[in-house]
């Protein structure tokens, strides 16, 4: 069961209830454009289904609504970021937005991020520099949920990785991935359906492969990308790591298992290794390399090339990353977003508790 | 069978190979060493393994023993090099040297090349950073092998990356991966003892999964890390295109289906996109981000960490990344590097044909 709300709709209510808990309109604004990108894109997890896992920290007092972001140290090409507790949603277009001034400057930017919070979905912020001719990347740590390879600890996040490619006539390559075999969103599908989860996605407490969909909540962990040893999980486990150094050792954020978790019921390390949880940003010039026209041109046909590629299967052609999401965001732009009732129900609580009509 | 050379014996044979196909002195001291550092660190298919077929490139006139390395685009934090269609072993070394200048001037360096070749172990290249307090990044698209997921057609190499670290009393982070399920040398082990490959490796040329070893021979393909679609594989074709785009249609290189392959008996395409293989380097200081102690502290914490995480297996601890391929470079320089006959009798050829001793 699913209700439909268009796009406008759940701007205005989200960018109100934004204000309301305290932010400047400017920040209420780029929260909620960040937020509903990806409810368009298809990634219903990180959309307006978390809006209510933002109040609740709010409330408890773990994000700032009215967050000073400072540079706290600099070179021409990078920078680290204090995100003064701020939404994850304002402070990463904010980071995002200074690592491409730098590869303005001096043909590439990076950034990284301490003292911030859930950012939404990684490609969001990769795709800012694709409008200016630039490559754009973003990483976040995330809650412990993930084991590496050989433990049966929960020591990594999902981890993300962004990588957003403009072309010339064609749409921008963004590929945007969990350093997971699976998502925790797709779990969460399979949790509702009760049905079992694919063999490679998750371990059970005492680090066995299990196809239990509910093992992570039992004790369990997410696998990284490869699943097992045989099938390459130390790969996923060292992008994930790398995702997590970058983030949060670079930035003097939490990492590993100190990242504080998204859910307000539980409680942050009392002992934490750092400030809050970190991002990295990266934005390259694509005329530092060559000319701009010739890499698009070249984009153009490495796109081509791959997209008309011989398929396995005539009815399912090769994608080209960024292609599905975009078409969604098309759709959902102009015939709604549809939501799951327990979604609605939770904006409807909101809606009365901050008297905002949705 | 094997039979064990010290790592002087190989190197001083290596560089007088090198010198006899006319490398200058300089250069073919540091292609030895990117050669065998491949050997010390047990990844046996990219070290003297492949000399010989260096040489056939050479002797096929795909290789030029003395390039012209030249920087031909450039900004403060960027730059593309053209190899001149030199050995890949000395082109990489002289971008990441490159990369680490820049990162040296401006915070970060990032370096794209065309017109090489193959350039040995990604990892070495990324390791050259960090004995400067620099985080080290290498990659570099290679002979098409892998089908990105859904297509029948072999479009991406195995296009590794390398990511080193440095930390503090620990020993630096090193994770070098192809972005594949299985490398390709992993595969010619199981052929060799005519062994199945496990299922997520490789598919037949109908694009089916397959466990016969020889798959890739018989017109299939390996498969991006993930293995199949359920377990992620569209993640490392993500990544495997990541490495193709950032290496060669950044600098201008071939890419996809039209890199040149490294064995001399198949002709590289007769309608090149661009010229020779391409690389991607990049270095960032770590002060940089923060101040080098800072952040070598928490490094040492993260890795300390990971490594006494709680084992699913208590003889099989956690792994931190570069620390078994260390503890083989220590045990083969001490005791030395033990080689395959068919390996050996590629090298006493070379030796005759030069009138080099070995």
């Amino acid at each position: 069961m699913t209700r439909t709300f268009t796009y406008e709709e759940l701007f205005s209510f989200t960018v109100s209830i934004f204000k309301e808990i305290g932010c400047p309109q400017k920040d209420a604004i780029t929260a909620s454009r960040v937020l509903l990108s990806a409810d368009l894109r298809g990634v219903d997890s990180h959309g307006v289904a978390r809006l209510s896992g933002y109040i609740r920290l709010w409330e408890k007092g773990r994000i700032n609504a009215k967050p000073q972001i400072k540079v706290v140290h600099e070179t021409p090409s990078t920078a680290t970021i204090d995100g003064d507790a701020g939404l994850g949603l304002v402070v990463a277009p904010t980071a995002m937005e200074l690592a491409m001034e730098k590869a303005y400057d001096v043909g590439s930017g990076w950034v990284s991020v301490k003292n911030s919070n859930h950012y939404g979905i990684a490609g969001y912020h990769s795709l800012m520099a694709t409008t200016k001719d630039m490559i754009g990347i973003s990483m976040t740590n995330a809650s412990p949920l993930v084991a590496p390879t050989f433990s049966k600890e929960r020591l990594l996040g999902t981890n993300p990785i962004a990588v957003a490619i403009p072309a010339g006539e064609e749409p921008p390559f963004v590929g945007d991935m969990a350093t997971t075999t699976a998502a925790n969103g797709k779990l969460e599908i399979l949790q509702r359906k009760g049905s079992e989860a694919p063999y490679g996605w998750i371990q059970d407490s005492d680090g066995q492969p299990t196809t239990n969909s509910f093992g992570v909540k039992d004790g369990g962990a997410l696998l990284p990308l490869g699943g097992d040893r045989e099938h390459g999980s130390h790969k996923g486990y060292i992008l994930g790591s790398v995702v997590d150094i970058f983030s949060a050792v670079l930035s003097g954020a939490n990492y590993g298992p100190w990242v504080p978790p998204f859910v307000s019921f539980l409680e942050p390390s009392q002992n934490p290794v750092g400030e809050g949880l970190g991002h990295f940003f990266g934005a390259m010039r694509i005329d530092a390399f060559r000319p701009a026209q010739e890499f698009k041109d070249n984009m153009d046909q490495w796109i081509r090339r791959f997209r008309d590629s011989e398929p396995v299967d005539p009815d399912q052609n090769v994608i080209i990353p960024g292609d599905p999401e975009r078409a969604l965001e098309l759709e959902r732009k102009r015939n709604g977003i549809p939501l799951l009732m327990t979604v609605v129900e939770d904006l409807y609580s909101l809606s009365e508790k901050f008297g905002i009509g949705l």
